[in-house]
């Protein structure tokens, strides 16, 4: 068997991908600003199933463009995800990315209360006195956490990115969050992660680039 | 629309949810030592499609034990494996995690050879003087490379876990690898990831740790 390797130059290789990306979705239609994120997460995993998965809130991609434009923070779940996001191009608009998973006070908070670290993570962004977007890539318990945080008044998020990954409680997490009126961007179903919550925020900060 | 949650402990989550994929696989027998390996990646993707998807050369599995064992390090294509492998577990038997993706030497050598990055980090990877696992989860260059740094005699990776995802070259690339005499793990077909790179080291370090 002879194996055939493409020539394409390095450069290229991204925009290839979303050449063939689109011919495979065979003309569907997305709403243009949910267009690149939907494509962006396939091109992040190879699953055409977020094409369906993915659902947006009305009017969530323009409120979160709006609100990383005017400095909005992100606060994930996973160092992956952290690790993921393109943090200098979030700085260029005054935000940056937060991670408490590994930090001591939350390990030690969630061995008080008897909940998970992403819990008493988002305790600790619940006391950040920045506007926050939240990309959760792991964890339902965050959701769930940020759902009753929500409805305590305790904290508005700009956006919530809700792509934990699972099976325990994964699917109606993301389904408490879609009964928020807080701006959501969700993978429907067990799927999604860190590396679909980077994508997510990455698709949005390459719209705002463009843009310029 | 009443949405229940499942009442699991914090530190059941993992445990329940490996229960879930067991039952999901309805019976499916793999062999035992890629039985974890498959479904932690399952698991970290919630994505079936792995039990068919991962393929592994014979003895994989013990070469990579061994491996690690006696001190290997990890080799990584992006910044997001390296956050989400286990340091800690990997630090236990002498190992480091390395990704050269970002350092300048890697952009300046890629920039002159008209390269990837994920190439010329390979070719760095190849002056290590250390024995090497390699965890590619984004970039089939890197995977191209190291096919041509073997056959070169350049290089000897003691495993090459090849899960790159994606549309250009990703498919030939883990072909190639296939082909070469080195252990391999490989994810065949489009899908991979960061995610599954890190999943499959964490399967490695968590079977050592029980089996202490």
């Amino acid at each position: 068997m002879k194996i055939e390797l493409e020539k394409v130059l390095p450069a290229e290789i991204e925009k290839r991908s979303f050449e063939i990306i689109t011919e495979e979705l065979q003309g569907r239609v997305f709403l243009e600003d949910q267009e690149l994120i939907i494509k962006r997460v396939i091109h992040t995993t190879a699953d055409f199933e977020y094409a369906d998965n993915l659902k947006f809130s009305e009017g969530a991609v323009s409120k979160a463009i709006e609100a990383i434009k005017s400095g909005a923070c992100i606060v994930t779940d996973t160092q992956m995800a952290k690790a993921g996001i393109n943090k200098k191009s979030l700085a260029k608009h005054g935000g940056e990315v937060y991670c408490f998973m590994s930090d001591d006070d939350v390990a030690l908070e969630a061995k008080e209360l008897g909940t998970t670290r992403a819990t008493a993570s988002m305790n600790k962004a619940a006391r950040l006195e920045k506007d926050v977007i939240f990309a959760i890539g792991n964890a339902p318990t965050a959701l769930v956490h940020l759902y009753e945080l929500i409805n305590e008044h305790k904290i508005t998020p700009k956006l919530i990115i809700g792509v934990p990954v699972g099976f325990v409680n994964v699917v109606p997490s993301k389904e408490l969050i879609m009964k928020t009126d807080i701006p959501y961007i969700v993978a429907k179903g067990r799927k999604g992660g860190s590396n679909v919550a980077a994508a997510i925020c990455n698709a949005l900060l390459y719209m705002i680039n463009n843009e310029r």
